[in-house]
C-alpha cells in the first residue's frame, strides 16, 4: 500500500511538471489541449489544472482554439499574480535583492551600496537577512507568495558553501541557510549567464563574459549553463594572456585579470562611471587602457572559443558601460586570430541587463525550478 | 491502426534498449531478474531476450541468482562472437582500422603507415575503403558482423563533412559514406577521449590531451564528451600561451602548437622514436626541447583547467612516448599557477593506450550506438 501510494505522488509529481511545463513553454492552452500535447487523460489533466489553480501558478481567460476538433475552450495560462521568486547578490561593492514572478517578469529590484571587500561574512550576511525580509514584506503585500531564493556571490561555490571568494576575502561560508526556502547558492557569472538568457539576449548559445574586480565566464549551450567536474568552470579572469606577463593574485603570471579587470582599468580612478566620463571626453590615457584592456581581453578569449566553441560572446558587468571603447579591440584581435581557422568568429555584444544579470538569473534559476518541480517548490 | 502499429514497434525498439542497456550496465542478469530492474514483464522480457538472443547481441549460461524469490535461474548476458564495430582512422601518419565486439573487447587491430600530409582526399580515401573491405572480411570470417563504423579524422567536423583538417590539408571533404552501414565521423581528439573512457583509463572525468602535429584535447564530464555549440570545443593546440609568441600557421601568434606539436619538438629529427632514444641518452637539446614544450602545455593546461575544470589530465598522441620528459614540467607549473586558488591541480596521467584512442574510441561509439539503438543498429 505505502509503495503503491508513493508511486502514485511520485506519479502525480512528475504529470503535475508535465503540465506545467507545456503551458510554459508553448503558451495559454485549453485542457483538452493540454491533455493532447502531454498523453494524458482530461480527467488527469482538470484535476492537475485545478491544483495549480489553487497554488496561484496558472489562471484562466481568453477563449483559444483547442482539443481535437479546434473548438474555442478556456486558455490556461501561466500566472504572475502569485507565484514569485527571489533572486539575491553579494558583490564586492552592494547587495542586491529582485523578485520574479512565474511569467518571469521583474516585480521588485533593491540594492544596496556596501564595499564588502575583505568584509566580515556574519556582517555582511546580516545585512543581507535585513534585506531580505524588506524584500519579501514588500513582495507579500503585492499578493505575491516567495516559492524559494538564490544568490549570487562572486565566488567558488559547493554544495550551498563559499569556497573562495577572493575579492569578499571570505573562505568557506555557509550561505545556503538565508531564507526557510528552497534555497540555491551558484557563481555570480553562471547565474549571470542565465539572468542574460533569460532576461537579456534570450540567446541559447553564448558565453557572457562578467567584468568586475575579478573577470568570471558562463557558458550557456542549449540554453544550459556548463559547469565542469566540480562546477568552476569559466574562470575567465586567471586564463593566461602572457605566460610571463606580470604576476596576479592567484599566483599565476599574465592572467586577464591583470590586463583587463576592474582594478587595471580604473588605475587611480574612484569609479567606473568617472572612467566613462573620460573616455566620452576623448582623454588618451584613458583610451590607451580600454584599448589595451580590450586586445588582453580578446587573446583571452581568443583561447576561450577554441576551448569552449561558445555561439556568440556577450560582454556584460563593467564591460558593459565601456562596450564602445572596448568592444572594436575585442573584435579586432578575435578577427585576426580566429577567422583563418574557423571562418567568421562569434560576434561580440553588449548585456542587455548590465549589472542586473547575476540577481535576475538567481531569480529565474528558482522560476525554473518551480516549472522543473511544481510539487516541491509549490507545496502541491 | 497504422498509428497504432507505429507506436508498438517504437515501444519494442525502446523496451530492447531497455533491456540492453541493464545486461550492459549490471552484468548477467536472469530474464525475471530483468523484469524485475526494468518493470516490463517477464513475457516482454523473454521475447525480447528471444531478439537480442537471434541477433547475436546476447547469450546465455552459467547459473546467476534472480527473481523476486532470489532462485538460481539462466543467466543472460553480452555476447562478443557476433555484434562488433569498426573503427577507422585517418591520420598524418597512417591509416588504422580496429574491430571491437560488444563487449568491447579489441578483436582485430590494423595500420598501413602512410604519409598523408597535404594529400589528395580522394586516394587517401580509396586507401582506407581497401583497408576496411580487408578488416571486414577477417571480421567476418572470425564470425562477427559489423553493426557500424565511425572514422576519427584530425579536423573538425559538421553533419559527416571533414570541414578543416588543415594538416591534412583537407577542406570540405564528405567521408560519411566509406561503408554501406550506419556510420560516423568525428575529430580525432573527441574520439580518443571516448576511447580513453571505454578502454584506457576509464574515468568519468578527464580532459585527454592529443599530442599530435596538432594538438586538441577531448574533455569528458560525466562519461560524455564535451563538444561545444557547434562541435569545435576543446581545439588546445591554438590556445595562446604568450600573446605576443612566434606566428602560427593559424594566423595567431604564440599559440601552444608552436611551442609543444610535434613539429616544435621534432625540430630536424625524423620520428618521435629518434627523439626518445636521445632522451634516453640523456641528449642536453632534447631534454630541453621537451622542457620547454612541457612548460607552454603546462601554461595552455592552466587556461584549459580555468574555463573547463576538468576532473584530471590525460596525455595522450606523442605525448605518451615523451610522458617521461614532459609530465614533469607541465605539473609543476599547474601547481604553480593553480595551487592557490583551487587546492590541488588536477593530477597528469598518461594515456594507457596511446595512439590506438582514437580508433578505439570510434568502435567505442558505435557499440555505444548498438547498446542505445539496438533495433536500429541491429535490424531488429
Amino acid at each position: 500500500m505505502t509503495s503503491r501510494g508513493v508511486r502514485h505522488d511520485s506519479m502525480r509529481a512528475r504529470n503535475l511538471a508535465v503540465v506545467l511545463a507545456a503551458i510554459h513553454r508553448s503558451g495559454p492552452h485549453t485542457r483538452a489541449a493540454l491533455a493532447e500535447r502531454t498523453g494524458l487523460t482530461k480527467t488527469t489533466v482538470s484535476s492537475l489544472v485545478a491544483d495549480l489553480l489553487e497554488a496561484g501558478a496558472v489562471t484562466e481567460g481568453g477563449a483559444v482554439r483547442g482539443g481535437e476538433r479546434g473548438r474555442p475552450g478556456v486558455a490556461v495560462r501561466l500566472s504572475g499574480r502569485r507565484v514569485a521568486a527571489l533572486g539575491l547578490e553579494v558583490n564586492i561593492d552592494y547587495l542586491a535583492a529582485c523578485v520574479v514572478d512565474l511569467t518571469r517578469t521583474v516585480r521588485l529590484r533593491r540594492t544596496v551600496r556596501a564595499d564588502n571587500r575583505n568584509s566580515d561574512p556574519a556582517l555582511v550576511l546580516t545585512g543581507l537577512r535585513d534585506l531580505v525580509k524588506e524584500t519579501v514584506a514588500q513582495a507579500e503585500a503585492e499578493g505575491l507568495r516567495i516559492a524559494g531564493g538564490a544568490l549570487a556571490v562572486p565566488g567558488t561555490v559547493e554544495d550551498g558553501v563559499l569556497r573562495n571568494a577572493p575579492h569578499l576575502g571570505w573562505r568557506d561560508v555557509r550561505v545556503a541557510d538565508l531564507v526557510e526556502l528552497p534555497f540555491a547558492v551558484d557563481n555570480e557569472a553562471n547565474l549571470a549567464a542565465l539572468g542574460e538568457l533569460w532576461f537579456g539576449c534570450r540567446d541559447a548559445d553564448f558565453l557572457y563574459v562578467s567584468g568586475e574586480i575579478g573577470i568570471g565566464a558562463g557558458l550557456v549551450v542549449a540554453g544550459e549553463v556548463f559547469r565542469g567536474t566540480f562546477g568552476l568552470a569559466g574562470e575567465l579572469g586567471h586564463v593566461v594572456v602572457a605566460g610571463d606577463g606580470p604576476a596576479c593574485r592567484c599566483g599565476g603570471r599574465g592572467c586577464l585579470e591583470v590586463y583587463a579587470g576592474q582594478d587595471a582599468l580604473l588605475g587611480a580612478l574612484p569609479s567606473v562611471s568617472e572612467l566613462v566620463d573620460r573616455l566620452k571626453a576623448g582623454d588618451r590615457q584613458a583610451m590607451e587602457t580600454c584599448e589595451r584592456a580590450g586586445r588582453a581581453l580578446g587573446v583571452a578569449l581568443t583561447s576561450a572559443v577554441h576551448l569552449l566553441d561558445p555561439g556568440r560572446i556577450v560582454l556584460g558587468g563593467i564591460y558593459e558601460p565601456l562596450f564602445p571603447w572596448v568592444a572594436g579591440p575585442v573584435a579586432e584581435v578575435l578577427e585576426a586570430r580566429l577567422a583563418p581557422m574557423r571562418g567568421a568568429p562569434p560576434s561580440v555584444v553588449v548585456s542587455r541587463i548590465g549589472g542586473d544579470a547575476a540577481v535576475l538569473g538567481a531569480a529565474g534559476l528558482v522560476i525554473q525550478q518551480v516549472i522543473a518541480e511544481p510539487g516541491r517548490m509549490l507545496g502541491l
